[in-house]
């Protein structure tokens, strides 16, 4: 049976790039409206994984999929990098001479803003989702109009690109997480550590020095951390959770050390995934 | 001459009332559309001094307006923490009982969910902001609407409070900022160190264990950071800033030699400000 994978978005968002990209081309894409959905979705066993984006080159972190994280018994099995290609989208036959209006999501519209200022003469207008305004546009069979969108979306409503990468920076990638109910996964033997990372969220208590005691877990087995998060602690002003990314696989020796040694440390630990690093 | 202080939203946001806490009641405060004109407002000297919020205890960090203390070349002169007290508020004459529809920021709207499922009658419509919902509600007369704003923006509008503090969440604050141009200021003698914050920004070498040396900085002095938060740096995928806050004055001995240590260790360092701490 083909595996499902939810995400959000409209079909052709970027988000199903990468979620083709983790759990393989003849996997079923289930786009749903908002990222709640998605977990909702993996938890309630209507969809086998999902896809969530983590954050972005330019932008950050997106919180409340963190906040998700912490939410939803769910684990991560896989990373994957997808750099975001703005391109230009129109119906077939229109030229891009005949374009007045441009529609995507905000975000994308201020990406492109070199290319937008470049070309006064076309309005741009904010549109809920950057696959959907594609959608929309071949929908509407709309003859003076063009949406800003992946080159996937432009594939799945029979679009035309007129333009690529019209993004200012190229240097912008968003990193996804491939996310399944929890169980025994036999690790493949066997473990190149280095080739894997694990992700964990944790509590420190609120003394001097915490937070650096608890990193002294990995500094000192000379494990690479890759990234580190902080949040709010619900219920308690100026208290912090730390999301926090390390290279090395949970059945590895110094790896399973640094987690019982930070598990000493702070006052909560779970281990959110661990799985192969991308690139 | 009165001071003037810059802030983003209507006349009556929680913003507002954070300015005149940190720059005195005396001082005028002066609206503006964007948290980027609120910085250029000081820099250019329109105004001697802007308030920002920079984190709030259930949705996090404010990023937009960490990249432009990055950005723009002020320094942070004081902080405050905001209780967000969310209130009903009415033109005067209409009773609760007349409220039909109630306006607002949907982060507001979000976080009085409680009051608003308890009075299902009323149907919220999101608004570009809170008291400007406020403002809109008073200036249109409407009869059966009501608005979900600061007292502030009450009192401003000439408006009533029809039910107060409908917020779901009380241990919901928000963290301000004071910044000013930078320019000499005399320290106040004696300082009493563990009275005073510091904040600073600084990159990392991409190597395994930078960030723990660079925290050993202030573990080493018993120095304690009360926040540390994370951005992707521009330009250079998957390496961050950090920005980091903690308990001292640089002028004390014990803050001076951290961050001096943490200079020798870090590619890029700068101190953002230097100022009493809130409570």
């Amino acid at each position: 049976m083909k595996r499902s994978v939810s995400f959000q978005g409209e079909l052709g968002a970027f988000s199903q790039v990468a979620a083709m990209s983790l759990a393989g081309e003849e996997a079923t894409p289930v786009p749903l409206p908002a990222f709640q959905d998605v977990f909702e979705s993996v938890v309630n066993g209507k969809c086998d994984a999902a896809v969530i984006p983590i954050e972005n080159t330019l932008h950050g972190s997106i919180h409340e999929n963190y906040d998700h994280l912490l939410r939803f018994d769910l684990v991560i099995r896989g990373e994957t990098f997808v750099r975001i290609v703005h391109n230009l989208i129109a119906p077939p036959g229109v030229r891009f001479s005949a374009v007045r209006r441009i529609y995507s999501h905000p975000v994308a519209l201020n990406q492109c803003r070199h290319f937008l200022e470049a070309n006064p003469g076309c309005q741009k207008i904010p549109f809920y989702d950057t696959a959907g305004s594609v959608k929309m546009v071949i929908e509407e069979g709309l003859k003076d109009a063009a949406a800003i969108a992946s080159g996937t979306a432009a594939e799945i409503y029979g679009a035309k690109i007129l333009k690529k990468s019209i993004e200012d920076d190229r240097a912008n990638y968003t990193r996804f997480f491939l996310l399944e109910r929890p169980g025994n996964v036999a690790p493949e033997a066997p473990i190149q550590t280095n080739k894997y990372k694990t992700s964990v969220v944790f509590t420190v208590k609120n003394v001097p020095g915490a937070l650096f005691k608890c990193l002294s877990a990995f500094a000192l087995r000379d494990l690479n951390m890759t990234k580190i998060e902080s949040r709010p602690l619900r219920g308690k002003p100026w208290e912090y959770l730390f999301y926090l990314d390390f290279l090395g696989h949970v059945e590895d020796k110094a790896s399973r050390n640094a987690l019982n040694h930070l598990g000493e440390l702070a006052d909560m630990l779970r281990v959110l995934g661990c799985y192969p690093a991308a690139r």
